[in-house]
Formats: C-alpha cells, structure tokens, sequence
C-alpha cells in the first residue's frame, strides 16, 4: 500500500495548540493525528485512526488468545440497571445523563458491569456456560470536570473493557490471571514500561485489584514501590503497625499548660520541658493529631469521625477518599466544630486542641461520652503514649496511652505515605513515583451478579451467584501514552507496530530524477508489502518536508535527494537518528531486515 | 480460524421476541446477533458484531477504492455548529439533547455534516487541496417517536456517512457521481437489490439527490418508478401539467345550489345538470378541492395557507410535508377556520364549500382582497374549468377558469400519487411500491460552507466557498436489510462474502468416529482457509443441532452423523436446500470450489 503526502488529508501545524500541556497532545494535534471539539472531545483524522486501530488490533489478538469474544453495547443505556447497584447517584456529576422524548432517564455509560452482569444472565443458566470473557472496544463517556493532557483525560475516550464470569473463587483467579498475563503482553508490545500495582478494590466492592502503570512524571497517579519488588499506588499502601507495648506501669497522664506551641516542634520541646519519657525525648512522632472529616453519605447523610494519627503525618485526601468510599470526605467546617461542641458530654472541643481524653475520662469514639466516631492511624497500637490536645484553649496532655486512655473504633489508612516508610511485603524501603493508569484488573466478585440476580446452576443442581472480574485499557489513553514516552521532542515517533505507515519516503527536490527514483522505490516497498507515504508535495522544501516527516512519526524514513543521480538515497533511522546513504537497490533489504 | 459452538457466546431461543414486527428483527434476536438494551437500542453479541464488521469492510473498501478518507468525530458534540446552520432547532424533538456539568448544551449527532465542514476549513485553505472526501462509520442517535423493527429503525445504529468537498459544480458532480458509483458496487457485493430513485433535495437545501431504495413489503417509503426508467420517490415524484388553454370564450362562472351532495359524484351529477361543459360532462376531476394547511414554521409562527387541488385526489402528508418544509404542516384547525373568517373582505370561508372566488372576484392568494396565501395542485393551469365552493353553506360554482376567476401564488406538489399516473420524463405509467431507505446521495451545494465560512483560494486567487455532498449508508440496517432479504423463514442466510463463518459442521450423533471425523475436517478446512463453527456439543441432538444450523445462517453446512463411519458426510448447500452425499476427502473441494 502507497499514500501521497499530497492526497493525504492531513496538515501540520508550527504553533502548540495553546490548551496543550503535555507533549502528546502538542504533537498529536501539529502532527494532524488529533482535533479537539470540544473540552476533553476529539475528532481522529486519517493519521490518527490508523494508528489508534492498530493498538485496538494488538488488544484484541491477546484477548482472543484466551478466548475472550468480542461484543459492543451502546453508549446510551437506560437508568435502571444503573439504578439497581447504586452507581446511578454514585456517579454523581461524574457521568453525562440525559431523557428521551417520553422522559426516560438515561447515561452515557462510562462503564458497563451492569448491561454485561445482565446480559450473561439473559443467555447462560448453567456452570458449563463458564468460565466465560467477554470485551469490547467502544466509546465511553465521563464528565470529568477537568478534562486535560489531550487524550490522557478527555471526556470521550475509547476503552477495551473485558468481563469475566465464573461460578468458582478459584475460576475468578484463573479469569483474573489471563486478563493480567493478556495486559501484559499488549502492553509489551506495545513497548510501554509498566509497573503492576496493588490497588485498593474497596470502592467497586470487590476483593482484588491490580493497576498497571506507565510511569512517568506526568502521570496522574501517585504509586510507591520497593528495590524488593512491592509496588502499590498510594491509595493502597498499608502501614505495618509497630508492635503493642505493655500498660502497666505506664505513668498517668499529665496535663499541662501549652501557650506560645505554634507548631508541633514547640509543643515537643515544651513536652520534654513538662516531663519526658521514661526511655527518651519526645519527638514530633509522638504527637497525635486528630482531624475531624466529614463524610457525606450517599443518601446525603453527613457523619462527622475524628481521625487520629501522628503530628509528623499529614491526612493524604485520596487516601482518605478511597478509605471511607463512598462516602465523600471533606475537612469539617466551623458550622460542624459547633455541632461537636453541642454533643453531651463534649469536654470543650476546641479547635487545635482537640484530643480523645479528657481528666474525666474517653470523649471520642463510639463508647464514649460524645459518641463520635474515631478512627486511627495503624501506628497507634495499644501501649503506646502521645502528647495530643486536652480539648481546651491552651492545654496539653502527655502520656496519654491508646488502649488505656482512649477508645478506638478501628484504623484507618489516611496518612500520607513517604519516600523511606517500609514497604508491607518486608522488601524494604520504599520509593514514591508519578505513573499513568493505562490498564486495569480488578475481581468484583460477586457484588453484581447478587444485585443483578446473576446465578447459574453448579454440579449438584443448585443455583449459585456467579463471581466476576472487570478488566479495562483506555485505549486512546494507551496511545497518549505511547506517543508521550516515544516522542523526540521534535516529533512523534511511533513503535513499527503501529506507525501509521513502514516508510516515510522524501523526495527532496526538483530534479525529475528524484521524483522517478522515489516513485521506483515506492513501487519496489509496496511489492515487499510495505505501507508507504510518499510526500511527493512539488513546491515544499526539503527543510520543511524532513521536519514534516520527523513530526509525523514514522520510524524509517528515505531521502531521495541530488545523490538519486548517482543511485544513492539516504535511509534515517528515526530511533538511533543515524542517516545511511544506501544504494536504491538495496533499500528494500535494509528496510525489511 | 475455526470456533467451537460450545464456547461461542450465543444462545439461540424457540420464541419470537414479544415486540419483533419482522423477520430479520425475529430472526437476529432469536439467533443470538443482537439483544435488546432499550427501544430502538441493542447490544451487539459476538456473531452480530462479526457480520456487521465484514458489511462495514465491503463498505470501506469500495470507498477507499476512489479515495475516500476515513476519519472518526464523537458522538458527543457541542450545541454551536447545529446552532449556526440552525439544525439545533430543526431538529425539534428528533435528537438527543444534554448539558455538561458547566451547563453547556451538546447534542448526541445524528448527522455530522457541521463538523465535517468545520474540520476542512481549520486544516485546509487551497483549491489545490480538494477534491477531498471523507467518511466515518460511526454510532449515531436519533430520538426516533416510533423505534421499531428492530435495527431497521432504531435509535442508536451505525452508520457510513462521508461528505465531498469540492469548489467547482462541475467538481461536486464528480464526487457524486463516485459515491454513487462507489453505492452500487457495495450492495451489488452484498446481494441487495436496489433501485435509485430521485428524491427531493429540499429540506437539506442542496440541489440533488438520490436515495438508494431496496424493494420490500416492509418498507417505510413509497416510490414509484415506471417501465422506461423513471424511478423517484413519492416526494420526489413532479406532475406532469398539462398545456394551458386559452381563457377567451369560456363562459362566465355559475353559481348553484348544492344541497345533498356529500360526496364528488353527487355534486358532479348535479353540476351536469345545471350546465355540463361546453365539449364534454363534468368529471371528479373537474372539481376544485380546496384544503387550508397549517404551517409552522421554525421560529413558531403559524400560516395558514390554501391548496388547490382536483377533487379526485387526496393531499398525501408527507408530500406536503416536503413541499413546504422546513415548515411543519397540519390540517387547520376549527380555531384555524375560525381566524379565517375573520379577516377582511373574506365571503364567509365555510368549511366545506370553501373557493378561490366569490361573485366579488378572487378571495384567496396573495393579492386577493384576504390576502390568504394559495397554491395550486400543476395540474390547475390557465384556461382549465373548475367546480368548487361558493364560500357559502350549500353554494357551488362551476365554470370558475383558472387564470381569470382566482389567482394563484404558484404551484405545489401535495396531491398524492397514484400508479397509472405519468412518468415526468415520458417514459411510461408510474407503478408504486414500497422501498427501504439503504443509501442516499446528496449534493448539499454550498449551503453548510456558506453559513460556516469554508472557503479556499481558487486558481486566481480568489476565495470561493466549498461546494460539498453529503453521502450516507446505514450500517445496521443495511445488515438487517440483507437478513430480511435472504432469510428462508427457518432461519438466517448470509450471503457467503459476510456470513459469520464460511462452513457450519455439525457433529450428528453421539460415536466417537462422528466426533473424529468432524474434528479431522475442522483442521483441514482450516488449513485451507475457511473460517470454520464446529457445532461439537456433546449433550444436544442432532435435530436441534439443525435447527441452530438454519438459525445461525451460515450458508454451507457439514453434517457429520453415522454414515462418518463410512468416510461419508453429507453437505447442506442452505441456499438450495440440496443435501449431497460426499466422501469426507472431497469435502475441502466441494467447499472451497
């Protein structure tokens, strides 16, 4: 197959377009690939579609590799089943709704677990229907509220989202394991980096998840990992508690007046002034802090739960997002310190000083006085002693000793995670790193399947829930992502698998001659089952048309220039940037190598 | 390729889905092609999304062939380009509308030619840049009052829309003509007869236009065509007028009781005997019907105009409708009568035995002492000799000439069309029949780059707008169209370029040389290249195993059953419904001949 520059409906531009903050959507909007619509909308010209059907073309070789089918559903879906597992209102102005003529609720789905869970109970009844994967490649549709970065996060996107059904745990795994393994591949072909990443499954309700990210400072993910091996995103790094202590023996707690502490610092130092420890100082570690969060609930319920953790660790709010999910987390406001201060029992709560005790004993947590919900962080094991706020103006306590002074109602995983903080597996250290989701596995179990009245019969004649996975690509994302880490800042350069093109043939200048050679090799690549571009533009410039053929991204391009005369063409090698003059004869063998 | 039908994602079913109204509609649920997710919206299952991939790449192929571009818009699009050309409005209840979380208006298009014109005008600035033709197969929405006959008119369906660019008329012609040229060749490849009609390029405001129609009971439009050539549809179709006469001689107009004559014959019988014409009786057709319509037009505002028709034909709705689009049309109302005889100089309008005259002179057209605007049925020209209302209750006139008793502000085409009738370019009577709509043709002119700015510095320089078409094939419906067509009431029969698989082989019996035998074929009709189902269920007999086989559709079918043993099975032609006896060896020859 041949194209001509000329024919092509594509035009370069020399300006970034002025919204583009990352390197591909700069480049994939001057290359002619990409054209914006509207925020976080595209249209795909030639260029783009080509290289976008290719990726698809390697997704689904690796998903039919193990038998995964291929179906679409639409875009438009009605409310109800949305409605029946809750995701209609949990959504909430994350998703595009609309109504027919008659008035009917419906969303643009940018998700599809319901109508597959439905679907497969709509055709299957049995056990020997499973295990059972299915996927499609269709567009999807998000109101982010800050769609950016081109195609990394638009509100149109096309994703590959796959299902899996099965009527045993251990099918699950097995389902699990090939999508994984499947990811892999593609994502290995693809030439993309990727680090799997534990992820935390709370949200979607299920037991397992797993992200694979494209690391790179542009990413939108934060994610940790050790030299052992461990790798999380933040969301779901777990702590290792420290080990409780002994009680006994452990003075009584001390409070003390705590004017001029501005910052924990201060307060250590005054707390060593007061009375330090029996074993050592003080330190900022020792220190509890405790936050008030207000969640708001899904049926729009509002909960206001104090969260302990030490001074020297700050609330990450996406940790905290995903920890209370789905509920919605915010700082409390003055209007909710007031609603404290009004609970019986209340020591005072003032701002600042707030703490879990007071001389008349617990104030926070389920048991106690004020009944308020109170969470920690897993560092706060049972036998160890804090400096916190006495829940007055000015005061401290010391020594306050959790398991004895104070009630907890569990832990909770809101503190920010650091660059040295140990990772879980024991594998040591932990680093912290920018990445970009670009794939997704994730064992729903059987949430769905139960809502949505999913069961089949198993051996024995009884109907059982079926378990399920959920596994997605974006796959404009994908190629975003492709074009970022592949790019050499003077242009996209794309992997040979899914250039749009094999060869980027220059002529480069007026002579007949070159026109005729670069028309010859045209011919001889296509023979050799070669796609070719040929910019066989008159009256443009070489300059203009190597930079063209560099923003374009074809990997291997050939100069035909004066030295046609002589039989010679010059074959660039995009990647290594190296030029080779190369008998026209030879071209074909050196590009099919 | 081959697919094991006990691991394919289908499930056929016994029963005719409760709302299905047609064959194809019956046959794609049953068969497991398509399920339904809402009215007018379904989910493709992996056998439908195989057809309908092989339909769209027949599709492109012809396309690409004369150099078509593909490209690819979002669904989701903002409210301004519809809002320029003014189709936001127009478009009244028949589209999706929705907002963002800013409050922006979008729509769900369902039809792209604003964004097309808009993306050549931001990429190209040249005459020597066109000719250019791009096309999409896209998923497209239509809030459609009445979705029905399952893909035939759904409210979300695939469709190939391309659109020309051109800047010269001559340029447009050429780009039509390919398109159509390119629409031949598609559904000549797929087996669906067609016929090109002329339709009426009115309501797009261009100047051309053809519609591909396949001849089916179950179509929606009506054409009619004629044995010389002649084909259009009904709101394409122009009445032949007949030559004017002369007005001098004629006698003056009478005016006589009509009293009992409820219907045209009566009242024709009693005009005879008041004063037949000159040279022969009265006929029905000799009778002026006068019909008031109701326009509204887009900005709301409400005309009220008067047809004039011969009383031997009916106005025919959707003739109107197209006569005086973008204006919606309805039959007045009382209120509408009522505003009538309120205007000045107006003889009494009474329903009934309303006329364009009174003794005073004419009542009705633009210049008449009412002002009413009147148009008139081409058969209506000067000289003719008309019965019709006297505006007066049990009044008639006879003898009123058109051309001196009323006067006219032109002619429309609202009568309806019968067969018999002549075809406008001579060549014969007019049958009708009823046509589905699987393509149509359009020379758009340069109304969308008018309004959209599209212009391109033709050979001196000079800016001159964009000459465009407009191209379109439903995709989805043209596989359900194809379903109808080569169905055999047992089950699906795929013409063999987009059958889902090249052979269907059924394992008929429960020994192990059936299943031996069946899985020996798999493999060397693999190797030779067919696309192969293997109905290996171990479970289900063989009459049911035949009954999915003519569901299915699959044109060629092996049955492996007892004479295996035998080296013998026997392949089923469905189109025939010839059963041959054929050595197992000779089956890959039989197959691929």
């Amino acid at each position: 197959m041949s194209t001509r520059l000329s024919q092509l409906f594509v035009r370069t531009l020399r300006e970034d377009p002025v919204d583009a903050e990352v390197a591909s959507h700069r480049l994939l909007v001057r290359a002619g690939y990409i054209r914006r619509q509207a925020p976080g909308v595209f249209a795909w010209l030639p260029l783009g579609l080509k290289v976008r059907r290719k990726i698809e073309a390697v997704i689904r070789e690796e998903l039919e590799a193990f038998g995964a089918q291929e179906v679409l559903f639409p875009a438009l879906l009605p409310r109800e089943p949305y409605e029946l597992t809750g995701r209609w209102t949990e959504y909430g102005d994350g998703i595009f709704r609309l109504k027919d003529r008659k008035d009917a609720d419906y969303l643009l789905a940018p998700t599809h677990e319901e109508v597959f869970t439905l679907l497969v109970k709509d055709l299957y009844s049995s056990y020997k229907d499973l295990p059972l994967s299915l996927y499609q490649i269709q567009d999807k549709y998000r109101d982010e509220a800050r769609p950016r970065a081109g195609l990394l996060r638009g509100r149109e996107f096309s994703m590959k989202d796959s299902y899996s059904f099965d009527y045993t745990d251990a099918g699950l795994d097995l389902s699990y394991q090939q999508h994984r393994d499947a990811y892999e591949r593609i994502f290995t072909r693809l030439g993309l980096e990727y680090v799997v990443v534990s992820a935390d499954a709370g949200a979607m309700g299920g037991s397992k998840s797993e992200e694979f990210l494209h690391p790179t400072p542009i990413g939108e993910d934060t994610f940790v990992r050790s030299a052992g091996g461990y790798a999380a995103n933040v969301e779901a790094y777990r702590t290792t508690p420290p080990e409780a202590q002994p009680i006994e023996g452990l003075p009584a707690p001390l409070v003390f007046d705590s004017p001029n502490t501005p910052t924990i610092d201060t307060l250590v130092a005054l707390a060593n002034e007061q009375q330090p420890r029996a074993d050592r100082p003080w330190t900022a570690a020792d220190t509890l802090k405790n936050i008030v969060l207000a969640l708001t609930s899904i049926d729009g319920s509002r909960e206001l739960v104090v969260v302990g953790l030490p001074g020297d660790r700050d609330v990450d709010m996406k940790r905290a997002e995903v920890a209370f999910a789905p509920a919605e987390v915010e700082p409390a406001t003055e209007k909710d310190f007031a609603e404290l201060a009004k609970l019986e029992g209340n020591p005072g709560f003032v701002k600042g000083y707030i703490g879990p005790w007071s001389p008349e004993g617990a104030v926070i947590g389920e048991k106690s006085a004020t009944g308020v919900r109170f969470v920690l962080d897993p560092r706060v094991v049972d036998g160890t002693q804090w400096i916190t706020g006495a829940n007055v103006h000015e005061k401290h306590v010391l020594g306050l000793v959790a398991g004895r002074d104070f009630i907890a109602d569990g832990t909770v995983e809101v503190a920010d995670v650091r660059a040295g903080d140990p990772a879980p597996d024991g594998s040591g250290p932990i680093e912290t790193a920018r990445g970009m989701e670009i794939g997704h596995v994730f064992q729903l179990g059987r949430k769905y399947a139960e809502v949505l009245g999913l069961k089949v019969l198993d051996e024995n004649g009884k109907l059982v829930t079926v378990t399920m996975g959920s596994y997605g690509i974006g796959v404009t994302r994908l190629m975003a992502a492709i074009a970022e880490t592949t790019n050499d800042g003077k242009g996209l350069l794309w992997p040979k698998n899914i250039s749009p093109f094999d060869v980027h043939i220059v002529a480069a200048g007026k002579d007949a001659v070159v026109f005729e050679t670069a028309e010859t090799l045209v011919g001889s690549l296509e023979s050799a089952g070669l796609d070719v571009v040929f910019d066989d533009r008159p009256k443009v410039s070489p300059g203009v048309k190597f930079g063209d053929a560099e923003l374009l991204g074809v990997p291997m391009i050939v100069i035909v220039g004066r030295d046609a005369a002589n039989g010679m063409v010059e074959v660039w090698d995009r990647a290594t940037n190296e030029r080779t003059s190369t008998p026209v004869a030879d071209v074909v063998a050196a590009l099919t190598k």
